[in-house]
Parts: structure tokens; sequence; C-alpha cells
């Protein structure tokens, strides 16, 4: 049969998330080692994905601002005093100025900085010393700012939207007068990023807490939403972390309280990146391409006009551009319906198939006949084939747009069910012994790209700390696989004994194979 | 009188600028040198203004995209052999990891870049660069694409806003096929500047061809909207290029034309950036803070409860939160209001001073009187004082939200009408002679901080080039002025003799001193 893609899902997902990234023109490798280009279909994603979020974020009670791109040297050198496993590959600027040196431009050995900066990897040590000043008084509590950023962390291998160098995010930081109030902040924005991931990304995630040693360097409790890929893996979606103090008293972040102590703070931060949209083709991709959700989709209609050079196309525009305008009046999941003419000068086969690739979730194409008979003709990107044929509906115009709305929620809907089955189904909950874990994703296979599909198991244990974690991370290691979290709301119910070391369990946690 | 602020415009209109810049809550100057924080109330401007002008600018046909924040050097070094006057002052990267040495975090030694990165001062090269690969037909042009990203050119004298060495801007980046249509594009994003700075920002403006000395390194033509300051000083709010194939051959940026020969394409870029919030500060302001025009206000309407500690206090704030949520439900400038209820634990009457100062379009006090008598009594920022009295009206609560929207259209236009006539009062049109010119601007004083107010002068020109303007260029340095534009639309009649050179002139040009 032929597929929109080159490269199916199987048996290497690896190709077939390069593929789709590079025909579905969502981003391509940069010059710059390391850095991407987004492309304007990927980067509307991401400005969907940013304007929804955002406004999740200020509804419940945060305030934008902007820090700094570089960060003084000194700043992370107090910060790695306090904190254990901090990363150092980290963008370091050293020169301000560049000079022609025996014809050759290169940084001029007069404009060398005093203080080398560094290019933010994370904005806490910043945020956390305009903290420090704006804080005097419990009135001024609690503070709570987000910053969308590009933020840069050296990395050797990457993958586009997965892991790059530089990459964009939204980074919320939070300060209160206790404990309680920073741990509900914290639980509150991974439940935002929960919601958010389901209804908008139409991705279905599990949130939990990270065991100790997946921790934020400095954090007490980290939090995550972990969402299945087709590949059976898991992506860390978002993060949200208590920090406890530790923070505070690094920076100095304190509080008079009502009784006149000085007290520290106590901070949180969370996060989520465009590695999102790498979640998104992961969990809605299919061999033909993309299938973007309508709730980021940058157009979620897209009217090809089916043009021959002849004179008849000057009607067959006007009807596209009629139905377009008509349409975008409409309101689909909650924002005016968002629509395209293309009338790139191309062929329009290869028109529909483009936008089959990067996914838009309604093709209408419109020819002579259908202006002739006041209908539209399309294509639902969720339901392109009825086996190996690709399925179009004819519909009178005036009852399309009606129900336009009606079909982008309805896709909205499907895609995420899809994938809410597909997680569901693929999490094993029979497996009482390590053997019986290692057994099971001993079988897929070695090479991590080709790898047959191994899902999720969700296990009992004791939730050892310390040495005894650190081994039996190692253990895991071996098997490619890592603890993804302990599912929040939980029943303490059917406990068994702990996985690892038999003592009596008192959690449950999930292990996976994960990007 | 007292003044909300503690420093006046006049006599030092700087101190006033870097008074208002913090107290108005806008930014920060920050530990690294040259980068600014930018607030919450500040950035909420810079949404406001993103949000309002990215809509223009894809009404317009263009995409956003992202680009990587680091340039290779050799890009830079190319650009650098084709373009004069290239400004050398860059932060670049040379390492990518720290390292502890003898105890100190410091660039490790063996993680040096095999070459350099620059942090984008601009991003021609890098997208220019995207463009050679992404255009090969005429079916590919025109390309127009846009990116929202911050900058960094080293400054050595810096001021929030107006010259910081991080910035954030939009830079625009089109090809075409042709130098007509290019030109078209140029001028038309230079219109797209004009129409927002003036029915957005209130801030009027004169667009026009800067003299070929003040050109961006390499263009062919370049277009500015110039503001002027309540100081009587320029701000070049906005630019546009048209840069000719200078930078496609270059670059490499060429298209197969029908005829199947391989062409260079025509380019343009345009950019403004977080300095029209400088202009906003400049033009709005006055001696009891920040006056934010309604279109960007991040609040319009703060809504403050009297509160007392007792218990009709639950009254009042009950009744504010009903207001506010009836208030945000009606429609002003094409959005919905945006209303705050300032609940901080603060004295109220320190409120309503806070917010003056931030310059709400209105402010509302309510207590337990006006609960009674459902009314509201509110102050317009525009019209704050009947002399040195603070004004206040009251209105029945209905009749107010029913006349919000006209009074927030109000304030818009009297912002703007009174800048206009300010603009149009201050520039003079009789001066003759380099001698007249000389002396109008040397009665001023010689502190530029304190300078008596001097406005603009418009004269006839020779538009000299080469030598001769270096020459007129020298001359005008030395009275700190500037040739600002020759606006666009001048009829050509009663152009007299060039106020340099005395030939006869062939064009008008403003002149006046600038930020």
């Amino acid at each position: 049969m032929q597929r929109a893609l080159a490269t199916p899902r199987v048996p290497n997902f690896a190709e077939w998330y390069q593929t789709i990234v590079r025909e579905a023109d969502l981003a391509e490798v940069s010059p710059v080692r390391g850095s991407m280009i987004i492309k304007p279909w990927g980067y509307g994603i991401w400005e969907q994905i940013q304007r929804q979020l955002d406004g999740r974020i200020k509804e419940t009670g945060h305030d934008n601002c902007y820090f700094p791109l570089f960060i003084p040297l000194s700043f992370i050198a107090r910060e790695a005093q306090h904190v254990e496993g901090f990363a150092k590959e980290m963008a370091v600027v050293t020169h301000h100025r560049l000079k022609k040196i025996g014809g050759t431009l290169a940084p001029d050995p007069d404009a060398k900085l005093e203080e080398p900066l560094v290019v933010r990897p994370t904005s806490e040590t910043i945020i956390g010393d305009a903290f420090s000043r704006w804080i005097k008084s419990h009135r001024d509590l609690p503070l709570m700012i987000n910053q969308w950023a590009n933020v840069v962390r050296w990395e050797m291998r990457t993958r586009l939207f997965l892991r790059t160098s530089e990459f964009l995010w939204q980074e919320g930081h939070t300060a209160h007068a206790d404990a309680s109030e920073a741990m509900a902040e914290s639980l509150k924005m991974l439940e935002v990023y929960r919601e958010f991931a389901e209804s908008v990304l139409g991705i279905p995630v599990i949130a939990g807490e990270k065991p100790a040693n997946e921790r934020f360097p400095g954090a007490v409790n980290t939090y995550s939403i972990e969402a299945m890929m087709q590949d059976g893996k898991a992506l860390q979606a978002g993060t949200s972390h208590y920090l406890g103090t530790h923070f505070a008293e690094a920076q100095n972040i304190r509080f008079q309280n009502e009784a006149g102590e000085l007290m520290p703070c106590h901070t949180t931060s969370w996060g989520v990146s465009t590695r999102l949209i790498g979640g998104v083709i992961m969990v809605h991709g299919d061999d033909d391409g993309l299938r973007v959700p309508p709730a980021i989709a940058p157009r979620q209609i897209v009217v090809v006009p089916m043009l021959r050079n002849k004179p008849e196309d000057a009607n067959v525009l006007g009807y596209c551009e009629a139905l377009a305008t008509a349409l975008s009046r409409e309101t689909a999941l909650n924002d005016r319906i968002r629509v395209l003419v293309d009338t790139k000068d191309i062929k329009s086969a290869d028109k529909r198939w483009n936008w089959v690739r990067r996914g838009a979730p309604i093709i209408i194409e419109i020819g002579p006949r259908d202006v002739a008979n006041g209908q539209i003709t399309y294509m639902r990107r969720d339901q392109l084939r009825d086996g190996d044929k690709v399925q179009s509906a004819s519909m009178p115009r005036d009852k399309f747009i009606a129900e336009a709305a009606g079909i982008l929620a309805d896709i909205q809907v499907r895609l995420f069910l899809a994938a809410k089955t597909r997680l569901e189904s693929n999490i094993r909950s029979d497996i009482a012994t390590f053997d019986e874990l290692a057994e099971y994703f001993s079988g897929g296979g070695d090479d991590e790209d080709t790898a047959e599909f191994r899902g999720w198991v969700r296990v009992s244990w004791a939730r050892p700390e310390g040495a005894a974690l650190d081994e039996i991370d190692e253990r895991l290691k071996k098997l490619k696989l890592t603890i993804r979290n302990a599912p929040i709301g939980q029943s303490a119910a059917q406990l068994g004994k702990c996985i690892f070391t038999g003592a009596p369990a008192v959690q449950e946690i999930l292990i996976a194979r994960a990007y």
C-alpha cells in the first residue's frame, strides 16, 4: 500500500520520527551544532501551545516577566556549591567583541570578560536573586511568576524537539510563606499540565512523583507527567518541583512574618518545553504523517482549490474564499476556526498530500462539480483511510459550515481516546518479580531504534532511598529501564512485596524505557 | 504641589525617565551588565504590543519561525566581508562546559569550541542561509517570515528599554522575485508600523527614508518611523529595509524564474523592539507617572476596594468582584476589557498611587458608601487632575459598565491627539540656513539631560551623498543633531535651496536631537 511517508513506524520508529519531522515541515537541523530551525507549521503548533497554556498559567495567578539570557558565572558557582549533581554542560560567553586578527575574524583578546557569562540553562539563580530583592514582608507573598524563554544545555546527541542544545520553554517560579502552600502550588501546576496535555494536546498522561534519584538537583519533591509514545517508551512531558527552603537559604530569599521574624521562603518551579511537540508527533503521528489535534493545529481546515488553468478556476477560487470566510466566523474548541485556502502554485494532488503529511485535521478539496452542486468534499485526517483506500465525503456547503465545529471537536476527542486506550492497555500490572520484569523487556531486541513494542510496567516497591536506590537504578539501567514516577492518587490497597527488595511495598511505581 | 513621582520631567528628563521606569514597576537593572529584568507590568505591556503587532504581521501574509540563538563565526565573517560598517560588539561563546579548576568554577579548557559562536545580534545571516536552501523556484516566492526573539549587542552605556545589551524584538525577513515587489513589501511594513504606533501605542510618528549614512549596513534603502519625545528628541521606533540583491548575492539566495534562469532574490527586513516601551513612557508619561494607552494596558481598569478591617469589608469585596466580572464581559478597542481587583494587603491610598504611577487608564475606588448607593467612583488617568486637585467622578454602577468601553476609547484617542498636537506644533519649517539651525539648537543648554525643550526642524536639502554627506553629518554631530528621515509622501512644491550646500533642494528632511 502506498503511504504518504516513505518510512513507516515499524520497524524503525526513530527513522520514522526523523522522516515525519522533515516531511511534515515541522523543523530542520540548523548549521549550528545541536540547534534546530522551527519552521512555520512547527512554530505554529508551538504558538497554539503557548497561547493556551499561558492562559491557564495566568488564570492560576501567575504574572509573566523576562529575565536576562546571561547568568554571571558566580551565580552558577554559588548554586554548584549547594546542589549536588549539577550539570556543567553550558554555553559560556567569554568575549564581547570580534576583531580581525591576521585577516581572520576572532574573539578580541582585549575584550575578554572579567567574569564569564553562562547562557541560561534554567533561570533559578537569576530569578532567585530578584526574589531576594523583591520579597521583604509576608505581604509580598506569594510571589508567582512565569517566563517564556529560550534556554541552552549543551547536548552531544540531539534529536529535533526531544533533545536540542537550545530549546524554548516556560519556567514558573514561585515563593511562599510555608511548606503546605508551596506544596499545593507545585501540585496545582502539575494538575494544570495534566489537564492541558489531555484536553489540548490530546495526550493522556500519568501524573506522579519522581523517585529520589530522578529529582531536580536541590528539589525536595519532583513531580512529572509521563506520556506513552507509540513505540511504548515514556516521554516526560512536564515537571513541577517543590524546592523546600533549599534555594531560598542559598539565595537569601527571606520574608518578615507577621510576628516580625525573618523566615526563608518555600519555593517551587515548573516547566514544559518544545519537547511537547515531539510528544504530539510520537503519540498522534501515523504512517501517512502527522495528525495534529485540532486544538493546537495552526490551521484546522485547509481548503484546496482544484485548479486546471481554465476559465472556471476563478469560480472555484471565489467559492473557496467564501467558504473559508464563512468557516472562520464559526467557533470550535473555544476559538474561531482557523482556515487556510492553499493557493500555492503547485498541483492540487501534491497539496493534498502535503496537508496529509502535516496533519491538518480537515482537508477540503473543491472542484467545479462541488461549486456546481453547492457542496464540499472533505477528508478527516483522523479517519483518512478505509482499509487502504483514502476516504472522503461530500456534504452540502451550508451543512458542513454548521457541522464543522462538531467535527473538529470529534477529531480532538477521538485522537485522545485512541491514545488513552493505547496507554491503558499497555501498562502491565501482573509482574511481581525483577526476573519477570527483565524477561518482559529483554524480548524486544537490543537496538533501541528497532526494538519491538514494550509498554510500561506498574509494580509495587518499598521506596528505598540512598545506596539501595542507586543499586536498583543500576540494575534497571542494564535493561535500559527507568522508574518514571509513582502515580498520584493511588490506593494503598493490594500492595504486595517490593519487586527489588522483597520488603513490604509502600506504593506502586511505573517502570519503562524512556526518551 | 505634591506629585506621585519624586522627579518631574523638567529640568532633568533623563532622571525622570529612570524614576518612572522604577516607580511604575516596569523594569530594573539586572546583576548582568547591560541586561534588564522586565517586571510584570512592563512585560504585560510588551505582551499586548506583541499580540497586536503579531496579528498585523500575520494578516499581511507572514509566518512565524524560530531560528537558532547562536550564529557560527564563519557566517558573521562572510557578512563582514560584504558589508561595510558592520558592528563587532557581540557576545562570543567559546566554551561549552564549566569545570572546577583549583576550587573555582571556570570554562573547561578541554571544552573549547572549534568554531566560536556569536549570540545573534540580528538573524540576517542564519535566516539567509535557510532561505538559500528553501528557495529553488519562482513558485517558492515570495517567502515571508517573521521571528520574535531576544538579541544581544554589547552596549557600554545602557538605558532601560532604550539601549540594553539584550533586548526583545521581532525581525521580519522576506525574499521576492523582483525589486518592485520587495520595495512594495518594505514600504508596506513601514506602513504597518506607522498605523500600529499611532492606533495602538497612541504615538504619532513620521514615516520616511533614512539618509544614506544612516542606512542599515548593506541596505539599498532604509525607512523609519520617528516619534517625538516630551523633551523634543526623536526616537526611531521602527525600521524597514529594502536590501536589493546584496544579501542574496552574498548568501546565494537564488531562484529559477519561469524562463529557467537562475536569478538572485530581492530581500527585505524590518523590526521593532522593546524600545517601543521607552517611547510609550517618554510620549505619554507625566509628573505623576506613566499613562498607558488602553490598547496596550495589561489592566485597563483597576478596582481598589477601600477595606478597613471591618465586617462590611466582605460586602465591599463582593461588590468589587461582581463589578470586575461584569466589566470583563464588555468589549473595548476590539478586546474584552482587562480588569483587576487589587486585593493586596496594603493601604488603599497606597494602591491608588501605585496604579497612578503605573498608569492604569481607569482606577475605581469602592467604599461602603458606593456599595450602599449602587455606584462607583473612578479616576481617569489621562485627566487625573483639575489644576492641582486630583479629580474623581461618581456614576451609577450600571451606567459605568455601559460606558466603560467608550471611556477607554476616549482615553486612547485623547492620549494620541495630545501627542499629535505636540509633534505638529514643534516641527519648525521656517529655518532656511545652517546658521539659523545652529542658533536654534544652541540656545537650549549643553547638558543633554537638562537641555531645554527643542523640537524638530524640517528643512530642504539637495540630498548630497558620499563625502559631502559625511561632512554634513560631522557638522550636525557638533550640534548633537542627526538627520532623522525624509518624510514619505511629501509634495515637491516650495522647495528652496539646500540648507547645507545652497544647491537647489530636491526634498525635505527632519533634523533633531535623538535617542
